[in-house]
């Protein structure tokens, strides 16, 4: 039986050795997972994810040193950033380590940096991310940013557990940018140009006006595995959010007021219009069904007989049945057993 | 019952009809690949990935049009193209629809160009994608370019569909790109710096090469949802490929001849080793795994009780219990049933 009292109370030491557990998804990681998630649900998840090039991490820094120094002079949030590396799906471990960056904040007793790795198993990083977020928020840190790398799948999953997510961009990054982010952009609710004193910046805003138009804003559709509900469209006349389009410019802090505003002014819309509520439900949905895959899988896998996953294979190899044929075969396996 | 002798005979109108259908994971495109599946396995299957950025498009273009156009006069290949867009997850559509590009290639009636859209599921894109390429390869096609954006867990599983692949670099986008590397270099069987001509050249080369040396070449583990196998390390004296670090401006078609002849060096490679056997296996592998979750999540959801998911995700929403806990009693649920 695994104490979390030490991590409920703030102990940093507790928290590291548990995020690590967590991570590699051990029997006392899940444990503390189940006991922790009863005390969550307070901290405010924001979600920050952008191609390659575009200056997300400087962007995160700024932020999480604004929150850290508020301008108001008001109380500092005890703040927790995720930063989640596309490491390798095969060798299991951080390739670069966790990074040193962040000067300003490090010392920093209000602040907890998490770089995570790849674990291997499809779905397994955001899994695991969803789990380290939990611990964050059970251990009282008031904002937790989750920064994330390109836009497949993975990241889009990643990006589905914050309650406002951040698009970045940077003028100039080439045709390809145009493929990005038609599907990032319907789950951005802050558009952010930052390298905004590159040249292109006009034309990297007016792209993204067009294709907010085309992404149907203020509209949303959340599929998980079990049932799909509607985030919006219940009341006729529910304000709608439209994703801001904001300038930056990380490396000064330009441009960083405004975008702490528009955060807080999403996270005030998301409670007036009871989208705070929904949000988290679609959350823990695709939380769950995260879970589910994976338990899925792993009991199939328990109960699969010694060799018939190769002897299955052997055929496939043969080209004796397809693999549709192969894995109906192989899950009618498992119930049988 | 769905004839296939059109797409084996080569009827394009049948092909594309037949792809879609595949697209939409329809019971007559599933019939139609258990069909397909037992004619192919003879063509050619080259993945290229990488960046927004990097010019991928272009490149694909140009190999494409040199497969169609050989400067040694000889036999010009049948060649089937495969875009993956990172399409939305929530709309289940292309947002951009297919895009008109290859100019030089529309109207040859020896290529055949595919754009894919996300389908919603996880795993889905990796799975329809699969699909796809059978079909490609069933209906005779000699080489089958495989086209993917960004890095994460889905790009790398489509790249593994590939028997090689290549990763497209560029010099100057930013800091991001080392992270980027770190997951999809293990999987690169050739690096191509792509407009070489740009500043940051010699500094993008360094990088590689300073990560390629990381990254443990001519050694891969495939894991597998049933077993794992390596590819490579049985025989103590067998050949390793190293991979390539290669120049190119697609652009101007610079360094496309030099491509070509890498990726014709690896094929004989794969050959002389048994790796091409080795891969195949390891791809059929990743497929069968990809059906397999797929089949267990639909049998797991239609045999769930009406209301069930529903009743749990209050449950959870109320944090009564976990994630971890919900999903284990869903999962019992559909035991009992």
């Amino acid at each position: 039986m695994i104490d979390i009292q030490p991590v409920l109370n703030g102990d940093r030491l507790a928290l590291s050795r548990l995020l690590s557990q967590i991570e590699n998804d051990t029997e006392i990681g899940q444990e503390a997972l189940a006991k922790l998630f009863l005390h969550g649900g307070k901290a405010q998840l924001i979600g920050i994810t952008g191609a390659p090039g575009t200056g997300k991490s400087s962007l995160v820094n700024q932020i999480a040193y604004h929150y850290r120094h508020p301008a108001d002079g008001g109380q500092p949030m005890r703040l927790a950033i995720v930063a989640v590396d596309p490491s390798s799906p095969f060798s299991g471990g951080a390739v670069l380590g966790d990074r040193i960056r962040m000067n300003a904040l490090i010392g920093d007793a209000g602040v907890f940096i998490r770089s995570m790795a790849s674990r291997g198993s499809l779905g397994g990083l955001a899994k695991t991310t969803a789990g380290v977020v939990q611990a964050f928020d059970a251990a009282g840190f008031d904002v937790i940013l989750i920064e994330t790398v390109g836009a497949g799948q993975a990241e889009v999953d990643i990006a589905r557990l914050a309650h406002t997510t951040i698009v970045v961009e940077a003028p100039g990054l080439g045709d390809d940018i145009q493929a990005i982010k038609a599907g990032i952009l319907e789950i951005a609710d802050i558009l952010v140009v930052n390298k905004a004193d590159r040249p292109g910046l006009e034309q990297t805003e007016r792209a993204l006006k067009n294709m907010l138009q085309l992404a149907h804003p203020g509209r949303r559709v959340f599929q998980n595995l079990g049932y799909s509900e509607k985030e919006n469209g219940s009341q006729e006349n529910e304000p709608i959010w439209l994703p801001p389009i904001l300038r930056t410019i990380a490396t000064d802090a330009t441009g960083i007021p405004e975008l702490l505003s528009s955060i807080s002014a999403h996270r005030h819309h998301l409670e007036k219009t009871g989208d705070l509520a929904r949000r988290d439900r679609a959350r823990l949905a695709s939380e769950l069904d995260i879970m589910i895959e994976s338990a899925l899988i792993t009991r199939w896998r328990n109960r699969l007989p010694d060799g018939a996953y190769r002897t299955m294979l052997n055929r496939l190899v043969a080209r004796k049945l397809s693999p549709h044929q192969a894995a109906q075969e192989l899950i009618r396996t498992e119930v049988q057993s």
